[in-house]
């Protein structure tokens, strides 16, 4: 089942208290793409500038990447990230961010993505995210993801979006945020209301947790003795839940579940190197190898 | 297997978003206690004032736990502890702490309690956790609980305890602090190189984690949709932790992450009502219901 992406797309120049890249490859379409090309065929709808190198483009087809519906806008340059994490890699402090091309990004999907069954709505202005959703034909599973920005300045947007879709990708503070609630699982419980069947909440180093109606689950992260950066470890669980969750094709509590599971996985591999440079490297046995040393942290 | 704590006992005021309560029970020996007495006995040895009242005694003893290791200081007050939580309930702020028959206590170990087979030393200074030690026969399994008080004013001392125990049992912040490690899987290999077997790392909402040199285990905390008063959490982690550890008389790595599970199950409980006012309400039952729950959260 094939899955579509739309997000971004990105340079990013990254400080950590032992280095720093510049005008690496990001964005959060191409970390979800990256981690979710492990299961399946992913198609990506974004937009870059002049200035974005080939050999990026090169990594992203050779990951079985679709990029027939990635812009190049020949008049600005490549969106652009800059961003320095602190010793304990918690929270990244944003140095600086250039829209550049993506200030004017109004998604287009081209018409043989316009009936993929898996959609990934990844972190942009909630108007664009509503704008692809009426392109769709009818996907079975609708996943969006936001973040602290737009739950404030587009409260109303997210809230009529999110009636709309199956599974909403949100961290803890920005759960927490949402719904003026302190405890995650009111949260939770305030936000599948809203509309979701189901709500997934990340907590970074502490694992992710999923809540429905009618069940729960809550899984600790892979246990990591480094971390090399963290940019795009949220797009890259994404990716590892929706590109496992196509794969199966079922949405069963016991597929949820896994799914939760490769998303960690896959995560764990994301913060390990810069950009989504490790996703590039590792195999489906690096997968496998890393799900057994999981199922033996947790397995009770 | 007969159980040994030494630790404080205590009265608190604790004041929360929603409630104030003053004078309850509350210490580290009484809320390990109160935990771990549902797997075993439980024999207690500490100090309270003159204003104890007699009806803390009688909650005690009816729940199997042997006081005769409970010193009444009749020219001291109880020792007592303020404290505070905000909304998130993530941190006590303590507002006043009065030492009182605390400041002489030096634990004496009545001759029965000598050959305890499982010693849990709780956070008390560690030149007094020592003295204990000194006066034990050979215990099958001892483990002590610090807190960041000790770790920065009587460092040499601590690092001397941990030489001869078997699990230290600490908290995520504690762990970074006493190592000066970032990384929690860094710091726990740096204090598993120091003397104890295994290191158990509390992480509160997040659950906990366990390390020795040959295997690892992380478990997410049960979800609670209230928390009332989040005193005690740890104490009565430990208490389920090695309750049950003392009632299957096993120190395999199974065993120990059953005692994980019960551990974040006990305090699951502690937190849902003031002072350790759940565990004296709660049955065995209780328990194991809620251990299929907490099955269902996390089984893969």
């Amino acid at each position: 089942m094939s899955i579509l992406v739309v997000g971004s797309v990105a340079l990013d120049n990254i400080k950590t208290p032992c280095d720093f890249k510049k005008d690496v490859l990001g964005g959060s379409a191409v970390y979800f793409s990256a981690a979710a090309s492990f299961f399946n065929r992913v198609n990506l709808v974004g937009v870059v500038g002049k200035d974005f190198p080939r050999k990026y483009i090169t990594l992203l087809e050779d990951k079985n990447v679709g990029i027939k519906g990635l812009e190049i806008n020949p008049k600005a340059d490549t969106f652009r990230w800059e961003g320095e994490y602190k010793n304990d890699f918690a929270d990244a402090l944003t140095l600086a961010t250039y829209l550049n091309a993506f200030a004017e990004f109004n998604p287009y999907v081209p018409k043989d993505y316009q009936n993929s069954q898996y959609l990934f709505l990844a972190n942009i202005d909630p108007d664009l995210q509503q704008n692809v959703l009426k392109q769709m034909k009818r996907p079975k599973l609708i996943i969006a993801d936001t973040m602290n920005f737009w739950i404030t300045s587009k409260k109303n947007s997210l809230t009529k979006l999110i009636t709309q879709i199956d599974i909403l990708i949100i961290n803890s503070m920005e759960a927490k945020l949402f719904t003026e609630e302190h405890n995650l699982l009111k949260a939770a419980q305030s936000i599948l209301k809203m509309g979701p069947k189901i709500l997934i909440i990340k907590k970074g180093e502490n694992g992710a947790m999923l809540f429905s109606k009618s069940f729960m689950f809550s899984l600790p992260a892979f246990v990591l003795g480094k971390i090399v950066d963290p940019t795009g470890a949220g797009d890259s669980f994404a990716g590892g839940f929706v590109g496992y969750l196509s794969s199966v094709n079922k949405i069963t509590p016991k597929a949820l579940k896994q799914a939760l599971v490769y998303g960690n996985i896959i995560a764990s591999f994301a913060v390990e190197d810069f950009s989504p440079k490790k996703l590039f490297k590792i195999t489906k046995s690096d997968i496998i190898s890393r799900y057994k040393k999981y199922k033996n942290l947790i397995s009770i």
